[in-house]
């Protein structure tokens, strides 16, 4: 993609992140009841034959937004759990008690970090998407 | 995944969005120059042999990291561009202007939607991804 600087830059505001699910239900279980999230807002969208929802964490004002497509729609399409989405990070304030907590819930610890300084895990979310806690 | 309710919801925050890149210097162009988004820190990570960028933009405190993998690098799997990341979604003051700023720089718009009441357009990242403008 050939790009030239501009002179003056597009005040864009990052305003939110849409993962694309298969089961509306289980990545709702997983987003609320695992990590907690809070749903803000549901829509159907004719036109794509979706539903989208919306979901927010305390001390976050960027949503994650659920994409889910019915079948027929022309956006639903095989789903493929590719490369480009690398991770989704959450914080939490105890790392080993949101790791039991997520346990509890069924969703174990898949891998873990260790640094000389720091330390975090990755869950599987219920699309296999990897998401990394951290204190 | 099964999963049972918890009593106690975890606290977690939603802290920031990963995406995988294939070249660092492309999609730091795109998010920059296109998106008007701004480096806020850059580190190497010996124990993957990967790059992590974090870019951030005005009015969001979520910050979308870029993570480059390096050949040879355990994470350098091929790149597919899955459907699990659905779109990130910027906003913008003014859509029409931040479309030919987006022309301008390379990025042309690759889908609009208009409904009755609204409007909302599509660019794609120099790894596919999809990119939302709206108003």
């Amino acid at each position: 993609m050939a790009m030239t600087v501009l002179r003056r830059r597009m005040n864009a505001q990052f305003h939110y992140t849409g993962i694309r699910v298969k089961d509306l239900d289980a990545s709702l279980a997983f987003y609320t009841n695992v990590l907690g999230m809070t749903v803000r807002g549901r829509a159907t969208i004719p036109e794509s034959h979706g539903v989208v929802v919306d979901l927010v964490s305390e001390g976050s004002s960027h949503p994650l937004e659920l994409n889910y497509y019915e079948p027929g729609s022309r956006f639903d399409v095989p789903f493929t759990a590719g490369e480009g989405l690398d991770h989704l990070a959450f914080r939490v304030p105890d790392l080993d008690r949101a790791i039991a907590e997520a346990a509890a819930a069924g969703a174990p610890v898949a891998h873990e970090v260790r640094t000389p300084r720091s330390r975090w895990v990755y869950l599987r979310d219920p699309n296999g998407i990897w998401i990394e806690l951290s204190a």
